[in-house]
């Protein structure tokens, strides 16, 4: 542990903007007015599979205040998606019910919301498939015409040692297949943009982007312009969670009908657009097995996913990436099959979202292993911690354990949610409590995905002693910008308050692959950090000229340098920056540095060590299920995480109670009702989310395993919080009732079925 | 010369926001809508001096939508100004018209303006003086207390030599008083800022000022807050001409405003306003000397200086810093002397105004020349080029020339003219024709008038080789956005179109002093050039090992980085970029320099050589006189200006022909009527500035010096071009007519009256 007072490191400092968003104060895309501003709306498909016989836009086109109406006719015949499978503005037919299929640029939004009921559509309707396992049989509709197959080329068949050996080796296992369900994000602020391009053919986006770096090549690609032509700024963004990971449509076509009409246009999509036409959580079917052998030591994994890809292909389809690391990394294991099956439907697409399928994954897993500390007669707890990591494993996928706090996550978690006391106690009657527990695994130190998981970061200090630090990193809510500026500041000897940072402008910061894998404390805060060490070593070489000390003695604190050897000597950091300032051949200070971690790209069998450390956690539940009607409450939550250093503890106990909701919302209230590829339940009143008065107290332990490679020695856990929960819940579940869940969610329709079904529902 | 082909440097590349700003695009303070924002309006003094005996702002704070009043009791006793004697809201008394009382904040323009009707001043009026002579006297009415002679405490007394001794050495000396009259900016954008604080306790100011890193310290020294918690933001600015060196009360008024409210609040001026509560161009009267010897060279130079300060010191007092580099440097002189007297009235205050003094002391410097010449019977441009300055010359300032075209501008401005020609010719009857001509002498490699003279830089690259130059510098409409982004774009191999130039931002860009001195292009071009060579080094290593090549073997251009001895060898320079960013241990280029020019702060005496280089021009004009009406007009126009090397030849013209406007609206047109302390004429109807109509065609000679110190041999001549003009036209007047015009400006009324005394009026 490393035992240096920190000043900034440590501190409970509230978000820098937190009163300015709730003030109201904050500028949200929505926000945005530019001069001469048009406002856009999207026709969307009225159905989920058809072609498109003709467009006929003169009608809507001779509405008064409507500047253009576009169809695919007006865009160069690009596509965008991961796989470049999605034309921004649909051609010859449309796949789902949420493809655009034209668009219009008008003075007003209602305007432009009337130009588009007069834009004559002729569809010529197709059969249309929805169900996974329907769309892989011989004879259903093709959703795209090189895949006649309906299989999306993307394969993450991953295998470790020899699974069928290990089979016949072990001495329980357990079988199960598991479905689960349709979420989506729920972002505050809807979906919105503002293409503005400049009188010399340069585009500026005012975008939401998680990741305008990503985005910016993107975005040239499919306009087919250059990439140096595109300048992306970031207003606040209202919720991010994944959402918005990939360049949709939308943003591509707002460009167009910018260009076209020469003016700034802005789209913000309605809350029910935000629900179907936004990308959702992966429903997957997952068949998988776990065995162990007599003394209770995992032997193998052998996991199938069928995931259900919609029409087309975004980020989101990657998620086999990261659903297979539970599988192969949460705890000890060497035997490990993967595989996946990604089908195309006329079901809308998914994309990323928060935990990127190790929620799903970690379902299976936790779930499982709950089952098979019953086979063998052991505490779920004892169960696990026999199988748990510890620093120096290698997992089976190739990851290196450097730090871990596993074992410590696993005890204080039953320790706060009193483990041993409920675990035994009676279940109630009709009222039935039961506790449960679940942990996960996920990159904490970034993941090379791309080729490059670097951030830079620029610092500089005026003659206030005012720090700038310029982060390639993005804030999408998450609270890094107040983060950053406690690195910063600690590394300089200033206070958070000393340090504004800039984060929301390509043209003006250093590159960064974006807000991913829980990436930015991490990445970003080593970035931060490294070039704030650059200026600080400058300041001491000063001051050291004029305290008549060596650097090594020098330390700053709270806007002084000093000498640690005699604290008679000190002088303050603004004294240090005006005279290194104003003299012939002054300077001022400006450091950069650019972080780019110590990781490798996995390999062909999707191995390697992806992330330069791992974060784990451990959350414990305590439930209650009403066996007349079903519901499924939590009453009781406790969340132990190893976060490696707490560089803000309330935002980290933010960031966990923030994601438990979702998770609790996973596990017992969100499902988005998808019939025939239509979304039946695109509102908040029909769309349950988890609000205040749901919400159980959380209690959170932050153990710091103080990670060597890490900004103070802090990991990542953005997205830590989300993954367990529903495992921990459904673990609770069974608990209580004695019955397995293995669909999700635990609303009260699926939960009085399976306590009918068990025969242990109150009727 | 450098013989070097360039292929930025030295193209006529259109301003990059030409078009924006002739389509509307571009957005000035005047366009800036924040949320919730409120309008402020200032209360301005009825009388030029008096006691405020109460001020009653019950009836206007009951006014619906007013959101504030305040008056100086609202306010830390904190005053602004560069002697800091200029309360924000004035306290007991009023020394001027333009004296702010009380300020209102609210919903509207309309509101603010009827609320100022019901604020209830009483005042006691006090006896005032508007003339410097009269202020001097014995028992004249006394501004401020602490000067109880007038006298402002601020002298710029300068000798060299022995002026005495010279005296009675000088075989022909003139002596004049010469009378200069007050003109104004007439900026197109009025004054406007917009005030916002966060919910920390920080303010941005979206300000025009021309110098934002002096306005942070300005502004938070007069707020009593400290410096880090100011950020300025410059919009748009439309027109800066030295009016926005200071910080005015406006701006400090509408950041109490903001402050007091909680709300963003926008002050706006009218354009009355703008002509009578913003600078203008200091008065002046001159008594000066000039002696030659027989063979024509200047012996000396004995110069009084008596200048009407107005109620409050800005830094337009300083005026006489640069006033008096004519008279010691533009040509070969040993013995000078030069002296002033400041004296508050309660006229308007002056402040700084392209050219800075130099117009007023070129105006009687240039006059005297020719008077001179006419004395000796030398042709005036034979006279001067025997008094030229050379390179290697040491002026009485202690300024070093080191290159230096004065003898070449001198002889091409004349031949462009046609001076040998059209000097002898006969003069007309009722319209009589002259030419003349005058030369100048700047500051042209910075100038070290505050501590710093530096400027900071900061280039990016980023994978599609998109260039942001982050410069220190500002923009005020110069065009100096797009001559850095020819530098940087010449040093990087690049074009000039693939480099963003990010420089409106205090927390975003490095340290620069302001725009003043015309240095923008000399010193933000070369910490622009050197944190560009920075970069360019970094891609040339990495090149090299992918050419496999010595680095000093590279070179770039139109973005490919090739092999000077072997052109096979080239690689493109988003390949090298892509290459060393994607890649384990990447990097993005992110570079920075500080350039701080070597040069003096001038000493007690003002002698120093205060500027890396000088920059010469000459101006030779014919002109048209109406001995009936009085009207003169300018016919023909030369300009030969010392530009070091040509950046951007167009701009370089732009910024000759809209000096040469200014200058002939100083010389024929422009006059600020203050009568009583009461500006007569604030209209741009009763304020003659020049039009397009009124211009004669200009033609200009660059003479390219190729400075060794300048960014590719560049100097700054932003102010060069108004500075001679005056003094040209007058010496043309006397060509024309024999009548030498010693006041300003050569309007018909003037002009008329001085041919009349001279009997050459043709009544």
């Amino acid at each position: 542990m490393n035992d240096k007072k920190y000043t900034n490191i440590g501190k409970r400092e509230p978000k820098l903007d937190a009163e300015a968003k709730s003030r109201g104060k904050a500028i949200y895309p929505q926000d945005i007015r530019l001069p001469n501003m048009l406002h856009g709306k999207i026709l969307w498909s009225r159905y989920p599979h058809a072609k498109i016989v003709s467009i006929d836009s003169s009608r809507a086109l001779a509405l008064p205040g409507v500047k253009a109406v576009i169809t695919a006719l007006d865009l160069p015949a690009l596509n965008c998606g991961f796989k470049k499978d999605n034309p921004p503005l649909k051609r010859d037919k449309v796949r789902s019910l949420r493809d655009e299929v034209a668009a219009v640029a008008a003075i007003d939004e209602d305007t432009a919301e009337e130009a588009l009921d007069l834009i004559d559509v002729k569809y010529e309707e197709l059969p249309a498939v929805f169900d996974p396992g329907e769309a892989l049989k011989k004879g259903a509709p093709v959703i795209h015409e090189y895949a006649p197959d309906n299989l999306v080329q993307m394969k993450y068949d991953y295998q470790a040692g020899d699974v069928e050996a290990a089979k016949r080796e072990s001495a329980h296992v357990v079988k199960d297949r598991f479905k689960l369900h349709y979420v989506t994000h729920t972002c505050l602020g809807t979906c919105c943009c503002v293409a503005d391009w400049d009188t010399n053919g340069n585009l500026t986006m005012y975008s939401p982007t998680q990741v305008p770096f990503l985005y910016q090549k993107d975005l040239a690609d499919v306009l087919g312009i250059a990439g140096s032509r595109i300048r992306v700024i970031q207003p606040v963004i209202g919720g991010g969670f994944g959402s918005k990971l990939d360049l949709y449509p939308y943003e591509i076509i707002c460009a167009h009908l910018a260009r076209i009409t020469g003016q700034p246009v802005k789209i913000t999509f309605t809350r029910q657009e935000e629900f179907f036409a936004t990308p959702c959580r992966q429903p997957v079917i997952v068949d998988c097995e776990t065995g162990v052998d007599k003394n209770g030591k995992l032997v193998y994994r052998d996991a199938h996913v069928l995931m259900d890809n919609g029409a087309y292909v975004s980020w989101g389809a990657t998620i086999p990436y990261v659903m297979m690391n539970p599988f192969s990394s949460l705890y000890r294991v060497k035997n490990v099959r993967f595989k996946t099956t990604i089908v195309y439907t006329n079901n809308m697409y998914a994309g990323a979202f928060r935990g990127y399928g190790n929620l799903q994954g970690t379902f299976c897993v936790e779930s499982q292993m709950d089952e098979l500390a019953e086979k063998l007669g052991l505490d779920p707890l004892e169960f696990r911690l026999l199988n748990c990591n510890e620093p120096g494993d290698v997992t089976a996928q190739g990851m290196k354990v450097t730090t871990c706090g596993l074992r410590d996550c696993l005890k204080k978690a039953t320790e706060m949610i009193g483990w041993k006391e409920k675990k035994p106690g009676p279940k109630g009657d009709r009222v039935k409590r039961g506790v449960g527990l679940a942990s996960y695994f996920h990159v904490g130190g970034g993941a090379r995905v791309y080729m490059s998981d670097g951030c830079g970061a620029i610092v500089k200090l005026d003659d206030f002693g005012k720090v700038t630090l310029i982060t390639g990193s993005t804030d999408i809510g998450q609270g890094s910008e107040t983060v950053l500026a406690q690195i910063a500041a600690e590394e300089l000897g200033v206070r958070t308050e000393d340090v504004t940072v800039i984060n929301t402008d390509t043209s003006v910061k250093p590159w960064d692959v974006g807000v991913h894998a829980s990436r930015t404390t991490f990445i970003a805060g080593n970035a931060a950090r490294m070039a704030a060490a650059k200026a600080r070593t400058r300041i001491l070489e000063s001051a050291a000229l004029m305290l008549n000390a060596p650097c090594d003695d020098l330390d700053i604190n709270d806007r002084v340098v000093y000498s640690k050897s005699d604290s008679t000597k000190n002088v303050s950091l603004v004294k240090v920056l005006r005279k290194l300032h104003f003299k012939t051949d002054g300077a001022v200070i400006v450091a950069e540095h650019f972080y780019d971690p110590p990781q490798e790209r996995q390999d062909g069998n999707f191995c390697g060590n992806i992330s330069v450390t791992y974060s784990f956690g451990t959350q414990a539940v305590e439930i209650e299920v009403d066996t007349e009607t079903g519901k499924v409450t939590v009453v009781d939550f406790a969340v132990a995480n190893d976060v490696g250093k707490a560089i803000n503890p309330m935002l980290l106990e933010g960031q966990l109670e923030g994601a438990a909701a979702q998770g609790i919302g996973y596990g017992i209230y969100e499902n988005l009702q998808i019939v025939k590829g239509e979304v039946k339940n695109p509102t908040f009143l029909d769309y349950k989310i988890v609000t205040s008065k749901d919400m159980p107290p959380i209690r959170t332990a932050l153990i710091e395993t103080d990670d060597p490679a890490g900004p103070f020695g802090a990991k990542g856990i953005g997205e830590a919080g989300a993954i367990p929960t529903a495992a921990a819940i459904a673990n609770a579940f069974f608990d209580a009732t004695g019955v397995r869940m293995r669909d999700l969610p635990l609303g009260p329709e699926t939960v009085l079925r399976a306590l009918r079904e068990s025969g242990k529902a109150v009727s």
